[in-house]
Protein backbone atom coordinates (compact mmCIF):
# COMPACT_ATOMS: atom_id res chain seq x y z
CA UNK A 1 0.00 0.00 0.00
CA UNK A 2 1.47 3.27 -0.93
CA UNK A 3 1.12 6.20 1.72
CA UNK A 4 -0.94 8.35 -0.37
CA UNK A 5 -3.98 5.54 -0.10
CA UNK A 6 -6.45 5.74 2.49
CA UNK A 7 -7.02 2.18 4.04
CA UNK A 8 -9.01 0.26 3.11
CA UNK A 9 -7.68 -0.71 0.09
CA UNK A 10 -7.94 -4.07 -1.99
CA UNK A 11 -5.43 -5.05 -4.51
CA UNK A 12 -5.41 -8.12 -6.83
CA UNK A 13 -2.10 -10.83 -6.26
CA UNK A 14 -1.93 -13.06 -9.48
CA UNK A 15 -0.68 -16.34 -8.83
CA UNK A 16 1.76 -16.99 -11.71
CA UNK A 17 4.66 -19.65 -12.89
CA UNK A 18 8.04 -18.00 -13.47
CA UNK A 19 7.64 -14.92 -11.28
CA UNK A 20 10.54 -13.16 -11.92
CA UNK A 21 9.70 -13.34 -15.86
CA UNK A 22 6.66 -11.96 -14.81
CA UNK A 23 7.82 -9.28 -13.43
CA UNK A 24 9.66 -8.19 -16.43
CA UNK A 25 6.97 -8.70 -18.87
CA UNK A 26 4.43 -7.08 -17.08
CA UNK A 27 7.28 -4.06 -16.49
CA UNK A 28 7.80 -4.18 -20.31
CA UNK A 29 4.09 -4.94 -21.47
CA UNK A 30 2.42 -2.41 -19.55
CA UNK A 31 4.58 0.02 -17.70
CA UNK A 32 4.45 -1.81 -14.42
CA UNK A 33 6.75 -0.34 -11.98
CA UNK A 34 8.14 -2.78 -9.41
CA UNK A 35 7.79 -1.13 -5.84
CA UNK A 36 8.83 -4.51 -3.29
CA UNK A 37 9.92 -8.03 -4.22
CA UNK A 38 10.75 -10.79 -1.81
CA UNK A 39 12.54 -13.80 -3.38
CA UNK A 40 12.58 -17.16 -1.65
CA UNK A 41 15.75 -19.11 -1.58
CA UNK A 42 14.32 -21.74 -4.03
CA UNK A 43 13.54 -18.44 -6.41
CA UNK A 44 10.11 -17.86 -5.75
CA UNK A 45 9.35 -14.27 -5.90
CA UNK A 46 6.74 -11.88 -4.35
CA UNK A 47 6.06 -8.91 -5.90
CA UNK A 48 4.28 -5.42 -5.34
CA UNK A 49 3.89 -4.02 -9.06
CA UNK A 50 1.90 -0.81 -9.90
CA UNK A 51 0.61 1.08 -12.86
CA UNK A 52 0.17 4.42 -12.29
CA UNK A 53 -0.90 4.59 -8.77
CA UNK A 54 -3.01 1.49 -9.00
CA UNK A 55 -1.07 -1.70 -7.45
CA UNK A 56 -1.11 -5.12 -7.84
CA UNK A 57 0.77 -8.32 -6.74
CA UNK A 58 2.02 -11.24 -8.27
CA UNK A 59 3.51 -14.52 -6.64
CA UNK A 60 4.66 -17.86 -8.15
CA UNK A 61 2.18 -20.11 -7.27
CA UNK A 62 2.13 -22.49 -4.33
CA UNK A 63 -0.64 -25.38 -5.14
CA UNK A 64 -0.42 -26.33 -1.91
CA UNK A 65 -1.32 -23.31 -0.69
CA UNK A 66 -4.50 -22.96 -2.82
CA UNK A 67 -2.56 -20.64 -5.13
CA UNK A 68 -3.21 -21.88 -8.49
CA UNK A 69 -1.66 -20.19 -11.60
CA UNK A 70 -3.81 -20.03 -14.54
CA UNK A 71 -1.23 -22.52 -16.31
CA UNK A 72 -2.13 -24.69 -13.12
CA UNK A 73 -6.01 -24.70 -13.90
CA UNK A 74 -6.19 -24.51 -18.09
CA UNK A 75 -7.96 -20.84 -17.20
CA UNK A 76 -8.07 -17.94 -14.94
CA UNK A 77 -10.62 -16.53 -12.50
CA UNK A 78 -10.34 -13.14 -13.25
CA UNK A 79 -8.94 -10.65 -15.33
CA UNK A 80 -7.43 -7.40 -14.67
CA UNK A 81 -9.00 -3.69 -16.31
CA UNK A 82 -6.86 -1.29 -17.53
CA UNK A 83 -7.79 1.74 -18.09
CA UNK A 84 -5.21 4.46 -20.20
CA UNK A 85 -5.71 7.68 -21.97
CA UNK A 86 -3.83 5.38 -25.16
CA UNK A 87 -5.00 1.90 -24.54
CA UNK A 88 -4.24 1.45 -28.05
CA UNK A 89 -1.03 2.22 -27.56
CA UNK A 90 -0.80 -0.18 -24.23
CA UNK A 91 -2.51 -2.76 -26.49
CA UNK A 92 0.16 -2.92 -28.67
CA UNK A 93 2.78 -2.80 -26.38
CA UNK A 94 1.83 -6.18 -24.69
CA UNK A 95 1.11 -7.91 -28.27
CA UNK A 96 4.86 -6.51 -28.69
CA UNK A 97 5.91 -7.83 -25.64
CA UNK A 98 4.51 -11.32 -26.29
CA UNK A 99 0.77 -11.09 -24.92
CA UNK A 100 -1.70 -12.79 -27.59
CA UNK A 101 -4.39 -11.11 -28.62
CA UNK A 102 -7.93 -13.03 -27.73
CA UNK A 103 -10.06 -9.57 -28.91
CA UNK A 104 -8.48 -6.75 -31.09
CA UNK A 105 -9.30 -2.79 -30.01
CA UNK A 106 -13.38 -2.33 -30.84
CA UNK A 107 -15.56 0.60 -29.61
CA UNK A 108 -18.26 -1.33 -27.93
CA UNK A 109 -21.55 -0.98 -27.58
CA UNK A 110 -21.56 -0.08 -24.20
CA UNK A 111 -19.62 2.86 -24.73
CA UNK A 112 -15.96 2.15 -24.16
CA UNK A 113 -13.10 1.23 -26.46
CA UNK A 114 -11.61 -2.47 -24.99
CA UNK A 115 -9.64 -4.55 -26.34
CA UNK A 116 -8.34 -7.93 -24.62
CA UNK A 117 -4.88 -10.12 -24.50
CA UNK A 118 -4.19 -13.04 -22.50
CA UNK A 119 -0.48 -12.46 -21.39
CA UNK A 120 2.33 -15.04 -21.57
CA UNK A 121 1.47 -16.28 -17.75
CA UNK A 122 -2.17 -17.08 -18.63
CA UNK A 123 -3.71 -14.01 -17.30
CA UNK A 124 -6.47 -11.79 -18.98
CA UNK A 125 -6.51 -7.88 -19.39
CA UNK A 126 -8.75 -5.59 -20.70
CA UNK A 127 -7.12 -2.85 -22.04
CA UNK A 128 -9.54 0.20 -22.64
CA UNK A 129 -11.00 3.92 -21.67
CA UNK A 130 -14.71 5.18 -21.75
CA UNK A 131 -15.37 6.69 -24.90
CA UNK B 1 -12.88 4.49 -13.11
CA UNK B 2 -13.40 7.40 -10.49
CA UNK B 3 -13.21 10.63 -11.26
CA UNK B 4 -10.33 11.09 -8.25
CA UNK B 5 -8.48 8.84 -10.22
CA UNK B 6 -5.50 9.67 -12.82
CA UNK B 7 -5.41 7.22 -15.58
CA UNK B 8 -3.93 4.64 -15.93
CA UNK B 9 -5.66 2.81 -13.30
CA UNK B 10 -5.67 -1.06 -13.14
CA UNK B 11 -8.70 -3.09 -11.27
CA UNK B 12 -9.25 -7.05 -10.69
CA UNK B 13 -12.69 -8.57 -12.33
CA UNK B 14 -13.58 -11.50 -10.44
CA UNK B 15 -15.43 -14.20 -12.14
CA UNK B 16 -18.55 -16.03 -10.00
CA UNK B 17 -21.42 -17.74 -10.37
CA UNK B 18 -24.60 -16.05 -8.81
CA UNK B 19 -23.26 -12.60 -9.54
CA UNK B 20 -26.41 -10.78 -7.77
CA UNK B 21 -25.61 -12.81 -4.90
CA UNK B 22 -22.17 -12.13 -4.89
CA UNK B 23 -22.49 -8.43 -4.93
CA UNK B 24 -24.59 -8.74 -1.36
CA UNK B 25 -21.98 -11.01 -0.36
CA UNK B 26 -19.09 -8.37 -0.73
CA UNK B 27 -21.50 -5.33 0.41
CA UNK B 28 -22.11 -7.43 3.58
CA UNK B 29 -19.05 -9.30 4.35
CA UNK B 30 -16.01 -6.64 3.45
CA UNK B 31 -17.80 -3.38 3.22
CA UNK B 32 -17.91 -2.65 -0.28
CA UNK B 33 -20.27 -0.40 -1.87
CA UNK B 34 -21.96 -0.69 -5.39
CA UNK B 35 -20.76 2.03 -8.06
CA UNK B 36 -21.93 0.48 -11.22
CA UNK B 37 -24.35 -2.25 -12.41
CA UNK B 38 -25.36 -3.83 -15.36
CA UNK B 39 -27.70 -7.08 -15.61
CA UNK B 40 -28.24 -8.77 -18.95
CA UNK B 41 -31.63 -10.62 -19.66
CA UNK B 42 -30.48 -13.89 -18.77
CA UNK B 43 -29.89 -12.20 -15.30
CA UNK B 44 -26.01 -12.48 -15.33
CA UNK B 45 -24.38 -8.93 -14.17
CA UNK B 46 -21.32 -6.59 -14.43
CA UNK B 47 -20.79 -4.60 -11.30
CA UNK B 48 -18.47 -2.48 -10.41
CA UNK B 49 -17.63 -2.06 -6.44
CA UNK B 50 -15.19 0.15 -4.15
CA UNK B 51 -13.75 -0.76 -1.23
CA UNK B 52 -12.86 2.39 0.21
CA UNK B 53 -11.21 4.50 -3.06
CA UNK B 54 -10.41 0.74 -4.14
CA UNK B 55 -11.94 -0.83 -7.14
CA UNK B 56 -12.99 -4.14 -8.14
CA UNK B 57 -15.25 -5.33 -10.60
CA UNK B 58 -17.53 -8.79 -11.01
CA UNK B 59 -19.18 -10.18 -13.36
CA UNK B 60 -20.93 -13.62 -13.72
CA UNK B 61 -19.04 -16.21 -15.66
CA UNK B 62 -18.82 -16.97 -19.13
CA UNK B 63 -17.00 -20.23 -20.07
CA UNK B 64 -16.98 -19.50 -23.88
CA UNK B 65 -15.60 -16.50 -23.25
CA UNK B 66 -12.48 -17.60 -21.17
CA UNK B 67 -14.27 -16.14 -18.11
CA UNK B 68 -14.12 -18.80 -15.62
CA UNK B 69 -15.45 -19.13 -12.24
CA UNK B 70 -13.54 -20.61 -9.25
CA UNK B 71 -15.94 -23.19 -9.13
CA UNK B 72 -16.16 -24.26 -12.63
CA UNK B 73 -12.30 -24.49 -12.05
CA UNK B 74 -11.56 -26.06 -8.65
CA UNK B 75 -9.42 -23.02 -7.38
CA UNK B 76 -8.60 -19.76 -8.36
CA UNK B 77 -5.81 -17.74 -9.82
CA UNK B 78 -6.04 -14.58 -8.25
CA UNK B 79 -6.64 -13.56 -4.94
CA UNK B 80 -7.29 -10.16 -3.31
CA UNK B 81 -5.08 -8.57 -1.15
CA UNK B 82 -7.19 -6.20 1.85
CA UNK B 83 -5.33 -3.59 3.74
CA UNK B 84 -7.51 -1.90 6.84
CA UNK B 85 -6.41 -0.48 10.18
CA UNK B 86 -8.87 -3.14 11.77
CA UNK B 87 -8.03 -6.24 9.72
CA UNK B 88 -9.51 -8.47 12.73
CA UNK B 89 -12.61 -6.58 12.22
CA UNK B 90 -12.96 -7.23 8.46
CA UNK B 91 -12.02 -10.76 9.18
CA UNK B 92 -14.97 -11.68 11.68
CA UNK B 93 -17.32 -9.35 9.10
CA UNK B 94 -16.25 -11.89 6.38
CA UNK B 95 -16.51 -14.98 8.36
CA UNK B 96 -19.94 -13.82 10.12
CA UNK B 97 -21.55 -13.49 6.27
CA UNK B 98 -20.58 -16.90 5.61
CA UNK B 99 -16.61 -17.02 3.93
CA UNK B 100 -14.89 -19.76 5.44
CA UNK B 101 -11.21 -19.26 7.48
CA UNK B 102 -8.33 -20.64 5.66
CA UNK B 103 -5.80 -18.98 7.60
CA UNK B 104 -6.88 -17.35 11.13
CA UNK B 105 -5.41 -13.75 11.55
CA UNK B 106 -2.02 -14.07 13.12
CA UNK B 107 1.36 -11.98 13.11
CA UNK B 108 3.17 -13.05 10.10
CA UNK B 109 7.42 -13.30 10.06
CA UNK B 110 6.98 -10.79 7.07
CA UNK B 111 6.03 -8.14 9.78
CA UNK B 112 1.98 -8.08 8.59
CA UNK B 113 -0.97 -8.81 10.82
CA UNK B 114 -2.70 -11.64 8.11
CA UNK B 115 -5.64 -14.14 7.65
CA UNK B 116 -7.13 -15.58 4.59
CA UNK B 117 -10.81 -16.19 4.08
CA UNK B 118 -12.05 -17.93 1.12
CA UNK B 119 -15.52 -16.59 -0.05
CA UNK B 120 -19.00 -18.61 -1.18
CA UNK B 121 -17.77 -17.98 -4.51
CA UNK B 122 -14.09 -19.44 -4.39
CA UNK B 123 -12.73 -16.08 -4.49
CA UNK B 124 -9.48 -15.90 -1.78
CA UNK B 125 -9.05 -12.65 0.34
CA UNK B 126 -5.48 -12.13 2.35
CA UNK B 127 -6.94 -9.48 5.18
CA UNK B 128 -4.43 -7.74 7.02
CA UNK B 129 -2.18 -4.69 7.56
CA UNK B 130 1.39 -3.99 8.33
CA UNK B 131 2.44 -3.88 11.55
Amino acid sequence: MSESQKRPTVAALLNVRRGREAIEFYKKALGAVERFCTESPDGAVVAQLAIGESEFWLADESPEHENFSPEALGGSTARMVLVADDPDAVFESAVAAGAHCVSPMADQRYGWRVGRVADPFGHHWEIGKPL
